[in-house]
């Protein structure tokens, strides 16, 4: 079984698989045959571009969707997240999405639930599909990875998407540097520094990150003008990147702060292109987890780790 | 591109145009080319009536719908409406049904996004879709406005319908005149007033309004029994109605207040009637938003104030 | 119209013909002729397992849903029950499934509207597809109820399930006793008492029922261990069990508490399996409430009590 929890477990072959099976997706490909699968949704955090862009990959496959929300579900009434996805999957479930505030929720749940699970953000820790779309995005882009630079700036120390992101873009040839406020810095990345005036220079990719406000204690942050000035990308330092270099941003964007306004629709922006790009990572994702485990078993090419049974 | 904001956009084609489709629909005529689109219906505030009549007209054209509640979306992080919207179009959407507490809330979207956005309801301003419903109640018991007499009755100040009803109505021939407290009036329509004992006797049409308890403040409000006998539509007043009278309300009703309890299902309500026809135009709005743009450009029926590109 | 509200109005007839329909949908019979049925989930308590299993069961019918929060609908503005239910009749709802915190909350409701209600709950009363499925359970391991012992433990008082599980039980042939704390006990089911070290001795089925925390005062409570010693399903105790004999729960579980954390998927435990059944069950209600009134006329099977017209 497929679970896909962060992009450790994931072989190349895998990554390999899904970016192809997306590019697929966008020349036109259409899947015929699955109609009968279901798919539970749990979204325990507040969340608009992962759980819509989910529901719009399932509509796109004609998966029929269950949309668990924490505030609805008997989770109320003190029931285990174990309980809930066994309960689900004796529902007729093939798939788990899951969203969920903790770090690690589904250690000691995947290896004990049937169907495999999808992980859609955990706590501060992973975000799998992210880090596939950026990868699409950056492959669309340059084709090759092998020698490019990739900054990534700003809120590594809660960001989901930095930790994900920089092991595979290295693993894939590319050269990854960090910048930002150096207190946010997880300590085996500071040798990897670079100012932001040097880094909009060399860089092919800058990759900011969101400010997760709702995770900082208020004595972390600076005002936001004086971050803007001292780590985001200002119209200023846009104008010293090089010709072809273009910005990424997961998403939703503090404007002003990570961000110039004026940039996020700019030729260089990617922003939005990452969000396109997501629906058809995640219909490659799905059909992945539903359906490869046939074939992978027939021509050996995936990484079968989290195989429960 | 095709906008529904206000009915001031709307041409009286356009008018003509969706409520022939929406009889169409009551024909039992099938759409069978819309599968494809994807729309997002954004409720920022309550609603059953309007949220599930336009959720039920996609159900029936085979469209399928994204459902954004307000309270689970990234709008809860910081999000503008404009990149939620944003957003949702790089998902794939191909319209947008807002209710938003807000008036005009679109005012400085419309012209941004590339998909029509279709106006369910801003704060105390436009309902344009109920607007519509009630032009096709009142033209399947009439068949023409001209002449009519429709007297709307009661709280004017935060009614969205009885803007948005009054221009259209006279535009189409109706005589138009208003009821209820003096102190919920607009000005410019104070001239027209008439009081509740005569409304009744002359009206063809009595189309009530619902107090917004939600948006007065309790200063505002008569105990509900007396204004009941005021300003409301009561047993004893029903019986002063011409023979072929109808009674109309958005809904939904405060039962014994702007209507007695005995009325709401009585011969001459058209209160559940409004409802069903809701669908119908809804249906109607959708295909007119998704489709008509090329129509629009070889016919010229269309106006295309809204047109973003 | 054939309303579900409590087991009560079932006659044997309909209750055979529920599970055998059921059998039927786990036999891989499909329904090919109800795409253009819409049904409206209403539910104004958390639920996961009724919710799903019911969205789930509609999915399989190629039925459309429209999924009503308490939270979100005009309920909020103080519309009545019977307004919304007659609002969403309108708009081309063809059946409601409720779930409600009140007792009963269908009395005189019943009767008003022109679809089906289908009772998914209410407050402390009925849960007539629980005990449906419960009895598809059992059938499937006796295959026939008379003779059979079945033991109901627990919270009687706050139950849904053993109310409308008993009566049907004993009609269809099998004895049914009670076990659990004294002060829980309906009066009329003292007599039928009997202690748990004997019960596991005896029974046939051990019908765990779901100590309800949100609906007991604090003080009626015991500390969960102890109450686990006194009245659950501990290990030691099952080991006294008969070798054919089955557990059974309607979840979620408190683990440790009814029953004892290994015993929840342990050998006889049918505790998930009647999760499975859940959507069966709810197919076969589904059909049975939609479309058995022709048949019915026919075929003279059905009670007809709840017919409004």
């Amino acid at each position: 079984m497929n679970h896909l929890l962060s992009m450790n477990e994931l072989s190349l072959n895998d990554i390999q698989y899904i970016l192809n099976k997306a590019t697929d997706y966008i020349k036109g490909r259409k899947e015929h045959r699955m109609q009968d699968f279901m798919v539970a949704n749990l979204f325990f955090e507040p969340s608009t571009r992962t759980k819509f862009s989910f529901e719009a990959a399932e509509h796109r496959l004609g998966i029929k969707a269950l949309n668990v929300e924490g505030s609805t579900s008997s989770l109320q009434k003190g029931e285990t997240l174990y309980d809930t996805l066994r309960t689900l999957e004796e529902i007729g479930v093939s798939a788990f999405v899951i969203r969920h505030p903790q770090d690690r929720y589904f250690d000691g749940l995947a290896e004990k639930v049937n169907v495999p699970i999808i992980n859609a953000g955990d706590g501060c820790g992973n975000h799998p599909t992210q880090s596939l779309l950026d990868l699409l995005t950056i492959q669309q882009e340059f084709i090759v990875l092998q020698g490019l630079t990739v900054v990534i700036v700003g809120d590594i120390l809660h960001s989901r998407v930095a930790r994900s992101n920089a092991e595979v873009l290295r693993k894939m040839g590319a050269k990854v540097l960090f910048s930002g406020p150096k207190e946010w810095f997880v300590d085996e990345w500071r040798k990897d520094f670079i100012p932001m005036d040097e880094a909009v220079k060399t860089a092919d990719v800058m990759m900011m990150l969101r400010i997760q406000h709702e995770r900082h204690t208020k004595s972390m942050l600076l005002p936001k003008e004086e971050y803007h000035q001292k780590f985001g990308l200002t119209v200023e330092r846009e104008q010293n990147m090089k010709s072809h270099s273009i910005i990424m941003h997961p998403a939703p964007v503090n404007r002003g702060v990570e961000l110039a306004d004026e940039l996020v629709e700019c030729q260089r922006s990617r922003i939005f292109k990452q969000v396109q790009n997501g629906v058809y990572i995640r219909m490659a994702v799905l059909k992945w987890a539903l359906t490869t485990n046939q074939e992978a078993v027939a021509n050996g090419l995936f990484t079968k780790k989290w195989q429960s049974s």
